[in-house]
């Protein structure tokens, strides 16, 4: 035995204390973090599967949506865009994908490993689709399924949703929406828009920890699920046996991330408790803050004004500073993670995430302090504390104090 | 806005004290539910790269192997499952599956939805394979990937594994060996039994929560998926990808669940503290008290004794008494919760759980206690105390104290 040794006992757990700003994880709530420590019950006990009910109907609230299918895939939310796309699509089916930026690209992967005809229309980072383009797009291939991103986490782009779901319905398809970055964040309102299918994390706008991702289908995605002619290529994200898991059945499919669940239903409700349009707010106020900060700092966003997340800013690099440089002097001397860019804005821009828990005045004006300090430190012309004094007008506009 | 009300503020997270003594998740470890209320990092913060080879390190050695790709999907045991069988089938690739038991039958469903032409062998659950039978089938068909199981968590069956492996590899093929309810509890030698691909989980004998699947790919292995000639089916599973992210590269492909890999570095830890042939040891000391105990109550395991696991006991539900009504009151009055029979067994076994952290002699002498009184109430004729007694004569047997 014990042909292969066991490496140096291991040092105790060592972890410097983080500013999580950037696209996610975001800051756990503490609430969240303390119901992580708690002792487990078993996947199929009585409580367990109260709490289970307790996660649909918390979720149901938070995508704003009756849907019974409504639950939490048990992976995170890269599971969550995979169980959408694969439960939708069967081997052959058409399917249009909208592109701009780095989510989308992943949904074509996935449908084509589905055994999807994926057909694509691109925008460049930073842009949302008109609803024109994607009504022209349908027209020329009529798809099953039309998948889009909400929030997209790589630029900051903000899709407007609701008038693109009528016309992919007008065309006889389903529209499923990524909407990872922005459940929590900012409104979403499935029942409303009458979106088919969705899927978030729980990393992001609902401050738990990565591992989960909610899903909610709706009556069309549910028939086309129940009329598959072929089974689900994976099973472990198969709903047709999920569903009887979260169902009165409670067939047991896997072993439940217990704890995972309890921070979601904590994560949650926190949510209920702030109230959803006061959560919006806020979001909003700080989001507001930081683009004032940044443009006194003469740094310029990936996107418009009118197609802009509060909850993810993507910002260029300024012209001679370097992307690691500042990144990692942020994450060594104030423990603040923010993230850079992703494909074509790699190196060329910085993604700062104000995300649920994370979203308050305390991390805007740090942040803003602290890239202040670092651009001054390597040269680049700044007017000392003007991006403090801008977000603290911001926060006044907003009728907030800045205490942090 | 807020169409869909909420749903009343929850109160505060309520659950019951449990001792987890069914077929897992097992009572988790206090030191790795501390960890698991830690703040988090981000996912390609350097300090959570540290700990993904920390992580590696520490499976290697309770996999007892070098293989480099040995990490941790971002599932649980059955994403392990999915992970391994198809990321090395391919449309059209011969497979054949063992199955003895609930879970052999898993692997057959998920190799046919790679698009495998899978032929299974079967034995009766409780008993195990013979290397002639392998051989035999081996002959008849020649597989590319043979599929069997270590520990049968649906019936406590311990498959003798290493004869197997090195037949099938004399025949050309892989060997993928299922290591849930083994890995951390009995010997497993990946390296030394030339184990191609291996997966199992973190909520049995490991003692963490689910929601991770650790796994190990060999030199074969590795080469079968680096000459695939196809997309693995699944995104969210595809290997050829996730090596990248375990891997220097430090490829983004998920937001890893930080958390769980938090409880899973500690959990390890206190694996390499207590040692592994300790750990097994300690395994076999309980569960021979636990049979010795369930002998003087006359009830009878589903397994011979030759292929018995210590960590997953299999016991007949003796004639006249009703399952539920036993699980239900061991629950309610004692908050100990056993596994129900899988398959043809539901309602005609129970299934005990002394896994990791559970594995002790307090565990043992409380579910002896309870499930003597539930059956004597019940009317089933028992001599009081004489199960407490075989088991503790078991353990001095053993040169253990019975403190619990």
């Amino acid at each position: 035995m014990s042909l292969v040794p066991p490496p140096p006992t291991p040092s105790s757990l060592s972890l410097s204390p983080r500013w999580l700003l950037g696209p996610g994880p975001s800051e756990v709530h503490p609430r969240v973090l303390a119901a992580m420590g708690r002792p487990l019950v078993g996947h199929l006990d009585p409580e367990f599967l109260t709490l289970m009910d307790e996660i649909q109907d918390l979720l149901r609230y938070v995508f704003q949506t009756a849907n019974r299918l409504t639950l939490a895939i048990p992976g995170t939310s890269m599971a969550g865009m995979e169980t959408v796309l694969v439960n939708l699509i069967e081997p052959g089916d058409r399917v249009l994908v909208c592109i701009n930026g780095f989510f989308g690209a992943r949904m074509q992967d996935i449908a084509e490993r589905a055994g999807a005809q994926v057909t694509v229309i691109e925008r460049p980072y930073g842009e949302v689709f008109d609803p024109d383009e994607v009504r022209a797009a349908l027209s020329r291939m009529g798809p099953k399924v039309v998948a889009i991103v909400h929030a997209e986490t790589s630029t900051g782009a903000w899709q407007p949703i609701e008038e693109i779901a009528r016309i992919v319905h007008e065309a006889g398809g389903l529209i499923a929406l990524d909407a990872v970055t922005s459940l929590g964040a900012i409104p979403i309102e499935i029942d409303a828009w009458e979106i088919d299918a969705v899927y978030s994390g729980t990393q992001k706008g609902l401050s738990c920890p990565p591992g989960l991702a909610p899903i909610s289908l709706g009556p069309r995605a549910v028939e086309v699920l129940n009329r598959r002619k072929t089974k689900v290529r994976s099973w472990y994200l198969d709903l047709t046996m999920l569903q009887r898991y979260w169902g009165s059945e409670r067939f047991y499919h896997h072993t439940a991330p217990i704890s995972l669940h309890y921070a979601l239903r904590e994560g949650l409700a926190v949510v209920v408790e702030e109230g959803l349009e006061a959560r919006f707010d806020r979001h909003a106020r700080n989001g507001r803050a930081l683009h004032a900060g940044l443009a006194a700092m003469d740094l310029s966003l990936v996107t418009d004004p009118n197609h802009r997340l509060p909850q993810l800013t993507c910002v260029r690099i300024p012209p001679g500073i370097d992307d690691l440089t500042v990144r990692r002097r942020l994450l060594q001397d104030w423990g603040i993670e923010i993230g850079g860019g992703l494909g074509p804005l790699k190196g060329q821009a910085w993604r700062i995430g104000l995300m649920g828990y994370g979203a308050r005045p305390s991390s805007v004006t740090l942040l803003l302090a602290a890239l202040e300090t670092c651009l001054r430190d390597l040269g680049y012309p700044l007017e000392p504390g003007a991006a403090i004094q801008a977000a603290s007008a911001a926060y006044a506009e907003a009728g907030e104090s800045v205490m942090p």
